[in-house]
């Protein structure tokens, strides 16, 4: 990913930048993990019901990815769009990495699919932190 | 499309499948809508500063696409992750609305644009009143 | 949809709008269908072997998505790029619909998925014949 | 992006895994070069026309995430079709990159994006050579 590169070559470069940096780059990391997760899933025979885990990974996976292209974007933003929208991508990853930790010891893809999930999570809270609440992004 | 069709063949069909139908259907032709508004704005040789609508509107088509699709899944719904995507997805269709509204008088793919993100947060806002807070979708 | 309204108000709008209209409300239609079948397939517990029919609706669902963005916009086509991913879209909607059609007498959701991939199969030819090979869109 | 860590967990992982892995690493960062480069682009004032850079961003960007989607993914991929989604993004980034390369020494984000663009239609071909035109991907 070459997101610090050419973010900061824009006209009007954001404020905060090193935590969209890692926001964008956490966001399409976990949509890739998702996508492969929900595929892994879909090919395991034990006993283990992982329909809910393929249904959120696929939430979460969309999710991101629209959540990292918003971000990738420095044109006048939006603040409460995007926060609402990280707020969004923040539960998603949650609720994907809670239900990947209860099969990450048996399914190795189940737990690197929790650590891109919790990398995201923390990521959106750092810049929800950041971004001030009524301020420009 | 064939929303409500194919929905309502689902081995665990939804509650609230009328809402969830609406909502479908409004996001997916608001995606549509906005990525065309935002090609069109940029050909438009006016005076006005399009800049913002454009890329209003490519945040909005990018999140009616997710949210349109969280809700054509009716696995095991997680309500917390869902409502999240609802709310960003009724305030970008409130945003783009608003910022369309502003050029609906001089081009007609605004005024057409605004119609569509006024249906989809409208659509949004039942959904979320349809829904409850702690229950199944 | 109001795709034919929005695509009709822009500065130059296209030639083979007929078309093209027809494509991109299969192509929206086809990855709601898609998105939906997916989700359902997880849910059946019949002795039928899904997997290759939810990967297959996964695949479909993205290519419509970006097939219909794609034609969503009218700047300056380039037809090199519009045709190979209308060709993408087609081969994706003709083995979609193939799969769906092996459970078609048993889950009604694979029937309606199949009729909306074979529109939208169709649709993609259409506008592949009407397109010239090397002039624009 | 923790692409080789997690398609490598997979039940069934893929032959020319590498390939595969830089395929959808190089789409995924594409994906957002494209997206930044077409929001810098229309902040721009200078006399240079970017239009039809921005448009070709926006079709790059779709294209590379729905291709590094279906890459993602291992169930028993359908050659003919993966082939030709890797086909069409080869032509977009191409395109992509012709076109950011006019205004690569004026606009450093096109440059950065060029060389995205460039890298991703060299892992497309890489891919496409490594896949047997009729045998599993």
């Amino acid at each position: 990913m070459r997101t610090q590169d050419i973010l900061s070559k824009h006209p009007n470069p954001s404020q905060n930048l090193d935590q969209i940096v890692a926001l964008v780059n956490s966001a399409f990391a976990c949509e890739q993990c998702c996508t492969s997760c929900a595929d892994a899933c879909l090919n395991e025979d034990g006993d283990m019901d992982l329909r809910y885990c393929i249904r959120t990974n696929l939430d979460c996976a969309d999710i991101c990815a629209t959540t990292g292209r918003a971000l990738s974007r420095q044109t006048q933003p939006n603040v409460q769009l995007l926060r609402a929208q990280l707020e969004a991508c923040r539960i998603a990853c949650d609720a994907c990495a809670d239900e990947c930790e209860k099969h990450a010891d048996v399914h190795d893809h189940c737990r690197v699919c929790m650590e891109c999930c919790r990398e995201c999570s923390d990521a959106c809270r750092s810049l929800l932190q950041a971004m001030p609440q009524g301020a420009a992004a």
